[in-house]
């Protein structure tokens, strides 16, 4: 272990094993404005973020293989154990590391010219959203906005399934049909009588509106649609889960607009 | 309640009790033949399904609402309360009914002609194959065939993910090199330094394949694969779920087939 940085180098208190766990629950996360991060890839991916990680408990192997990348943050480093640290987040496998963080202010953006936005009613399923949140970034759509009641960003599930891509995402929480107004861009929403994405010709920019599970998106919502589109069905499937959709429609989109 | 049938309805004995709870671990499933289905949507599907129906426990109020097409069923009727059908599944929440089924026989098909089958080399989330059947259903591609390591098809969460599409397609599990010789047609695997789908010409017929969560296709099977294909990235993602990907293959192959 690197001498300089044992100095500073804790053991595991039980106000701050208490503290973690406070964070799973999303009244303490906007209370404290931080949430947890763990398991090595996604602890990696926050170190190299522009987020502020302000303390990190890592096991002294996970320590010793990234001390330069952890030495070139501003984070308290706590050394545990792998029982430790599977005992503070919601992983069943730990034996790297979990770091508290910084979140980052609501703030909004303005829209990204000749881009697209995903703009989420009311996905409430973590894993939906953090799945999605995969996506946009695999598409380059590195931008989101969510109404309110859709899943919090910071839940450790949205953390876990968006496999790294919630560092390199903006998004902001609002009430959408205000941010669309002002935006004046073209909104396709999801529906299951729009115009067929096999179908449509070149386009250049606009929002990609998905909405709820159970209900897709909601009425006042809709009136905002400027171009309802559908994903086409060859089969007897109701319906596609929303992350599947949310692919299927970025896919042809980056299709569309290169094409 | 129906007074013909009520003189053959019974209540939920203990060793029903012990026989389903055995369904949900996959030696029990082999050794009876047998798996569950619950919650309503599932067991409306595979009551008007070619699946045979066994067992059928069920609230008084599903009995009511579908009392004539239990009795279309040969299946035996007990009746449960909410609790009762909780404690038995696996679904935190279900006032409906919890059905037990006869498996299918393992019987490979033949390549269905100018249509596509979806081969999965050790795809092995149950969550991950039941979505990759609701896709399947969704795109019309009736025909799947999994390696001996892929997830077992008749695993609870399966059917829950698969939304009742499991009913919907065929499917045999096998070593999928030698099936893939004997059918003689395209297989197209899913890598990353492959063909980009959006740039792809017509295509009529094949298998697509793909690979394990972690690993992708393993390397004897990449020997078969005749037509590497990629989905294109934009953005800094490292990958995507292989159920998402299913999907996208799916939809732009069902696109260059009629395009």
């Amino acid at each position: 272990m690197n001498f300089k940085m044992a100095e500073s180098i804790r053991m595991l208190s039980k106000n701050t094993v208490k503290f973690i766990k406070s964070l799973h629950q999303k009244k303490f996360r906007n209370q404290e404005q931080k949430f947890f991060v763990e398991g090595e890839k996604s602890v990696l991916e926050v170190l190299n973020s522009d987020f502020r990680v302000e303390l990190l408990v890592t096991t002294t192997s996970f320590f010793d293989r990234y001390s330069k990348l952890i030495n070139s943050s501003d984070a308290q480093v706590i050394i545990a154990t792998q029982n430790q640290l599977e005992n503070l987040g919601q992983y069943q496998s730990n034996d790297s590391a979990l770091a508290v963080v910084h979140m980052k202010p609501n703030s909004a953006f303005d829209f990204p010219e000749n881009n697209f936005v995903i703009g989420l009613d009311d996905v409430r399923d973590p894993g939906n959203l953090g799945t999605i949140i995969r996506i946009a970034d695999w598409y380059g759509i590195k931008n989101l906005v969510f109404s309110s009641q859709t899943a919090d960003f910071y839940n450790p599930k949205v953390i876990q399934s968006s496999m790294g891509s919630f560092t390199r995402v903006k998004f902001f929480y609002a009430e959408l049909d205000k941010v669309f107004q002002e935006w004046n861009v073209p909104v396709y929403g999801a529906f299951l009588d729009g115009e067929n994405v096999h179908e449509m010709k070149q386009i250049s920019q606009g929002v990609i509106l998905m909405g709820n599970e159970s209900n897709g998106i909601s009425e006042e919502l809709a009136a905002q649609v400027t171009d309802k589109v559908t994903i086409p069905g060859f089969g007897q499937a109701e319906s596609l889960n929303v992350a599947i959709a949310t692919a299927i429609l970025c896919d042809n989109f980056k299709r569309l607009t290169i094409g």
